[in-house]
């Protein structure tokens, strides 16, 4: 926190700075902080002015510190300032930074910026490129980088490390080392901290580890962080069909794996589409209209249902018109009541506590629980509509006993759902709160109005 | 996902050899699997079969694999095996595990067992632990391990890679180093891989880093996870009041404390409280009841005074009865619309997309989106009920107009409250869809009545 308000004041200098043209002074301010910190103001810089002074700004920075920088600007700023500097600027920015970044970068790129850069690249990684960037963009393809220490089975560890002194400094991590053979096929790890403690004449092929690991190119990034979860490896190794390596994947990008995920599960769980990666201060109104209409508009078509139902049922509310001040209440505690089991489930199957088999024991607990939470609420309701409402007890054994059967059947669809549509491959997010609100609302309105027929007569 | 299935494969053949008594090829099959598996198919063991079996099954593993086993497995599952094995073994385990495992595992164990382990440890190691112990559940202070490698600056690289070959076996992390005076201050942090490619008799004061980030013992652990997404961090050192270095918090401990908290968001954005660690299936009815009751009951309250408002409107009602017909669309669709603008901004804070500061800027963003959605809805709503309903122009036009004002009030309030939530210290979280849900019906019959009685006059 503290650290965070520094943070600001020192945007808020910076910013006076360089509206007074003071550039190498908002340099040197800049300076004091490191890479990280300096890609955030700068950021803020592109958001409070634009993006023209931000560049200038990142022009005054010494070169190995800018591509640093440019490094942990979001992907959107890096694309405006790929898009305003020089081609000399560009090409040594894409020669100095981490390759899975570098692509990163050129996957948000028009084509012809992309062909441009790509000519100045040698043949050989022009392929190399060209084969990542077709990665789709949730797979362990889109993730990895090919630079990592391959070893050689026959080193000795002296020899070893003699390597990665010389290799170390391009690889993305030199914590985990990858043993191939002539093939590419990987036969082994060793982790750079059993390479320090071995003995220095020992043989790698004596102490690997061949029992390693490994994703395919092709896997879901869910799947690839569910193993970095389960295992707490710093890194994982990529092979492909052939099982040869072709890259690794660190644990810092699935750091932004994790998020990314989870803040699709917490948008469609709200009924939000949304397929960029943008911020939700930096999407348009019309962008946010868009991700927010089709489901909206959906729910709102399934309400013509309930709609209808109410209308067939005109007569009895007629004659009984004090049905309706209870009829939100029962909505409601049906649509929360089914929210919080669908939500349970839903987590509870994205970390893979339950599983597709566990439908029985999850239906019958769901009926256990729902049973009891409904004649709570139903006991409770029924005091209050005899004592504070004064209505009479018939009225009041209509809510209540709508209560109970809505409950157990909120519940009931609310944890049902979530695992259907995981059997027929559809995200279970989906199944969500609106989505469950709009059918219990349903089986609360047949409900309560089937009662009423039948307990009052009409 | 074809690794899972092998799992279950190799737990269904154990599971068979268990029931036959025959344990000694049950344990040869377990031993194939790595240790993160063998504690997976363990856990799945005390689940099908009971905790004795899996305690005989347990014993027959090699004592060096039985305790990383015993690391991987869940707390409840550890403090089962604690409570059935006798002294000798509970000491071993305890020696041998991971400080922080360690730690983990004591604080879930009755006063009397842990008085007991800790009398057979020396009293220096005791009161490390203690001090351990005592640190809040969510703290940094909880998550750290004293097992770090320390460094004095004045050594070469040579010297601290011997150092680091004699100490590095019982380190939780040796792939960063920390160099510390005296008095146990933090002076500087050096990677294991600048020591791996520096040259060999270069001293370490002269390239280690003193711009080091570390977070204090009392931070929450939400604020580290941050620390670790935002720079990518391996490790970060944990530091007292007085700046002395206590301990350090690796990367991999953070991927558990993502998944907790967002569990917890998740939970409480569904008006679940929960405040064990239990998963789904493993937790009580009653657990499950206490869990959803206190929401509901807090919500179905709020109904009362939405049932108050309705009752108030009962001649408007009875004189138009169709108009009940359209109510739950009206309350639907703003309960979706809040609970979509409040995910987002909750979302958006916890990410640190926004601030309170960008307040402003957040409800102008809101009415201008929920304008537009509020008038495309309103319009087809329009059509529908004209044309589908035939009803009169005029009822149309409330429910319309009606539709209009409820969408945009639900925006606003959804994207308002969670920010004044976190403005006075509450979790935004508990501010998502039942809560949005609960005020936006008040709002919506509120508005749909008074907007009856104008514009149908009656």
């Amino acid at each position: 926190m503290e650290q965070e308000k520094t943070l600001n004041e020192i945007l808020e200098e910076i910013l006076e700075l360089l509206q007074n043209k003071k550039y190498g002074k908002a340099r040197d301010l800049l300076l004091k902080n490191n890479s990280v910190d300096i890609a955030e103001i700068l950021e803020d810089i592109m958001g409070e002015l634009d993006v023209e002074i931000a560049v200038i700004v990142f022009r005054t920075l010494p070169k190995n510190v800018s591509v640093e920088v440019f490094s942990y600007l979001p992907i959107e700023d890096q694309v405006a300032i790929i898009n305003v500097i020089t081609d000399k600027e560009v090409s040594y920015i894409m020669d100095e930074l981490a390759f899975d970044d570098m692509i990163d970068v050129l996957e948000e790129l028009p084509a012809n910026v992309v062909d441009k850069i790509l000519e100045k690249t040698p043949k050989d990684e022009r392929k190399l490129i060209n084969t990542f960037l077709n990665y789709p963009d949730t797979c362990a393809g889109s993730l990895m980088t090919p630079d990592y220490i391959s070893l050689e089975k026959n080193m000795t560890v002296a020899e070893a490390l003699a390597y990665i002194k010389k290799e170390g400094m391009d690889s993305e991590t030199v914590y985990t080392c990858y043993v191939k053979d002539r093939g590419r096929t990987l036969l082994g790890i060793v982790s750079l901290r059993t390479l320090v403690i071995a003995d220095d004449d020992l043989c790698i092929s004596e102490f690997m580890h061949t029992d390693f690991i490994s994703v395919n190119v092709y896997d879901d990034q869910e799947e690839v962080s569910d193993i970095f979860k389960k295992y707490g490896f710093l890194a994982v190794p990529v092979v492909d069909k052939e099982n040869r390596l072709v890259g690794i994947i660190t644990v810092d990008d699935i750091l932004d794996v994790i998020e990314e995920e989870t803040t699709e599960d917490f948008e469609r769980m709200a009924g939000v589409i949304d397929s960029s990666d943008k911020e939700y201060l930096d999407m348009s109104v019309w962008h946010h209209v868009k991700n927010r209409i089709p489901w909206l508009f959906l729910l709102m078509c399934s309400y013509v249902i309930t709609g209808g139902i109410i209308a067939s049922f005109e007569d009895v509310l007629s004659k009984v018109i004090s049905l309706v001040a209870y009829l939100p209440m029962l909505m409601g505690t049906g649509g929360n009541s089914g929210s919080q089991s669908a939500t349970l489930i839903i987590r509870g199957m994205s970390l893979d506590e339950i599983d597709l088999s566990d439908f029985g024991k999850v239906m019958w607990k769901e009926i256990r629980v729902s049973t009891i939470v409904g004649i709570i609420l139903s006991s409770l309701n029924f005091v209050r509509i005899c004592w504070l409402d004064g209505q009479g007890s018939m009225i009041a054994l209509t809510v209540c006993s709508s209560m109970l059967v809505i409950v157990i059947a909120a519940k009931v669809i609310g944890s049902m759902l979530p695992m259907l549509a995981k059997k027929v491959g559809i995200d279970p997010a989906l199944m969500a709160s609106p989505m469950i609100a709009s059918l219990t609302d349903m089986v609360s309105v047949i409900t309560y109005f089937l009662m009423a027929s039948v307990l009052l007569g009409i």
